[in-house]
């Protein structure tokens, strides 16, 4: 029986954390701007979830012109070097309508030349394991360096190319690489895996959620087939979003529209793209996503002054007795993974055990800090202004200070000298 | 080269239709509730894609307890009479998987008993065909009665199935209903085809992406192994979103969790469900469900007032000269489809030809026609006030009228005379 008190608690639904500073690195990139917040209210798109469709002719949301889907579609493959792009449910929409497609070609086209394998950097984001799972892929990876960097070298992907060859006789059926890695940050070698997939001839994807909206990128540097784009981690857009960029080759197998026929209708759904389910997104994200464009493509100019601020952020940060970044150095990404002993002895005494860092961290207002975890913690300052950044070091140093003087902790915290860059003003850049 | 005028273009870009009664078929189930839309921006949920997650502990949106989206599942599953529901990135990924896992077990598990076919009722939205393909079904269809009614009987399934068997030695592997077509607004026989889905052993999913949130649905009364539902369609919500119900022994097949292990790190995916792309929709689309669900819950028990609309309006419509519903009757559904010889013949004499008739209407603020189309039209009533009802009435009047006379067809168009019922009330319901 649904009880009255389960439905009630559905309609005084509140945002908790709203107003807080989100560190969250999956939500850093996708926090939608306030002028097109403002927007998306002011013309009422939240009314109806097919927003869009009011003039679709066409039957499919990539090819309606008002407002402007297909442009901007043209433009984002051209924003990120591409030739042709389709908007998808999500990025994991977009890596699975890449390995459904080459799923395809190696079963059907190519059977004797590749193998259903597929070669993963080893720290890929889950939703690429979920894709090759659901495609039937079997899926290996070359190793990383361990602790305390975790680098993945290109020249391991040649030895796994070369191992499924010697075992299959055939080579992978697709290469593919996350251009930042979520667990770590660290950027691995996207352009020279392009060089060795060239050069074996495998059809390579990039996955892009963590960076494409963030940083400049061009595919063509990489060399790749796909590019794969997360609109609501990285495209300052709400959600499901996501993007998926191929050349005009690949675009012919990766789009190509449906061709099934109902045995008795005989109808056709020959408009529809099958590997993105038909049509995709017709409504508020997407909405969101064209409103965030022109902001997005001024954003990625300034990805320098971001990687200050994630620099000056980890300097800070592994001044705290014990506290280090784990990941690739220099970083070049603003996803930051710290081993926190300190924390993590402060949890052992605290009631709230691991819960308090978050918790602690959100009566500061500040909030994304993976709740129960506290021997490490991994955030982003993405975005923040130079004072927002300076506010969560000091929240941290704070709440460091607090427990080791409560409990008594053989841990050394000096409140922070150090001040942000004034050169670059104080105001918020988010 | 990006231009900046496209860029200029996505900043202002407008809702050119805002405040318009909206009539679309595909949209009047979903209009969100003015109070829902205001506490979606009252709660600032418009900031992140990610809205929902803060407090994911597991990994999974569906198992996120603050807000309660475990238990809104529960819910969702209790109110259409299943076990266990999950929400996935529209209905069209629900019927995605439902194939996925049927594919499955039909090609791992029971390759002697069914064969990878699918029967499918012959007006199914496109979205079944797709899912179909995706997942490498073929797919029949028994046969429908024709003009005008189109009605679709129990009896042809049974023939379909007999038929496969004949010709494969084998049960096709799914049955698949839509509840109510998008064509004609017909229902189709349901709970016969669940009798003949029991008494044949054959999975069976009902779509009722037309009718779930909009009427009262049981699928334990189809005797439907899956029920596949649309949030943005059919139950006030924005997209997208859409819900997958099943039991509890498809449950295990359905939503089995991640097994895929990747050979070098042999990390695990253990709380992810891939047939729904391990983790579904953590932001607003599920933000607006969950506070438009109790209004759905109370407007269900409304739906005969609904049908009492849509009657009245189809018997008006039939006033027109020439004016006929194409679809059984009486009819059970707000989806209704007219055709339309009267303004087909305006179009011709026209400038705009077939899209004067949605820019007729436009210009009267009522929005959904299928911009083009003028020899039929489809539309829907639901939701809206008595007033509303006689509104778009009026307008379709109005302009057969000023067109019949402007080029002297030969057409009788007298003003229409039956008022609403005015026992209702004349306020608006939606």
């Amino acid at each position: 029986m649904i009880k009255p008190g389960d439905i009630q608690r559905y309609m005084q639904m509140r945002n908790q954390y709203k107003g807080q500073l989100i560190i969250h690195p999956i939500m850093t990139g996708g926090i939608v701007p306030e002028e097109v917040q403002k927007r998306i209210l002011e013309e009422g798109w939240t009314k109806v979830g097919y927003a869009l469709c009011y003039d679709c002719i066409e039957g499919r949301s990539g090819l309606i012109t008002k407002p402007p889907v297909k442009e901007f579609l043209q433009n984002i493959a051209e924003f990120f070097g591409g030739d042709i792009a389709e908007h998808t449910f999500g990025c994991r929409v977009a890596q699975f309508a890449v390995m459904k497609a080459i799923s395809d070609y190696v079963e059907n086209e190519r059977p004797k030349d590749y193998a259903k394998v597929v070669v993963t950097d080893p720290l890929c984001h889950y939703s690429t394991g979920i894709a090759a799972e659901m495609t039937g892929f079997r899926m290996t990876e070359p190793p990383y360096s361990g602790y305390p960097e975790y680098k993945v070298e290109a020249k391991g992907f040649a030895e796994r190319i070369e191992e499924i060859r010697r075992e299959t006789g055939k080579l992978p059926g697709l290469i593919v690489v996350t251009h930042v890695e979520p667990y770590y940050g660290n950027m691995n070698p996207v352009e020279e895996v392009g060089e060795i997939a060239k050069e074996y001839d495998i059809p390579y994807m990039v996955n892009a959620a963590y960076t494409a909206g963030v940083m400049p990128i061009n595919m063509k540097d990489f060399q790749a087939d796909f590019l794969t784009v997360s609109a609501h981690k990285s495209m300052a857009s709400l959600g499901p979003l996501g993007f998926l960029v191929t050349t005009y080759e690949w675009a012919k197998k990766l789009f190509k529209k449906s061709v099934i026929l109902p045995e008795w209708s005989g109808r056709a759904f020959g408009k529809k793209i099958p590997n993105i389910f038909g049509c995709s997104v017709g409504g508020i994200s997407l909405i969101s996503a064209m409103y965030s464009f022109p902001y997005v493509i001024e954003r990625v100019k300034k990805w320098d002054e971001e990687l200050k601020k994630v620099r000056w952020f980890i300097e800070e940060m592994e001044k705290l007795d014990d506290l280090m970044m784990i990941g690739e150095r220099p970083h070049r990404h603003h996803l930051t993974h710290f081993e926190t002993p300190l924390f993590w002895e402060i949890s052992k005494n605290h009631k709230r055990r691991g819960f308090f860092l978050a918790e602690e961290m959100i009566k500061r207002n500040i909030v994304g800090l993976h709740k129960g975890l506290s021997k490490h913690v991994k955030l982003s300052v993405y975005g923040l202004g130079w004072n927002e950044v300076r506010k969560v070091r000091d929240a941290f140093y704070e709440i460091a200070e607090k427990y080791v003087k409560k409990f008594n902790l053989e841990y050394r915290v000096s409140s922070p000298l150090a001040e942000t860059p004034t050169s670059e003003g104080e105001e918020a850049t988010s």
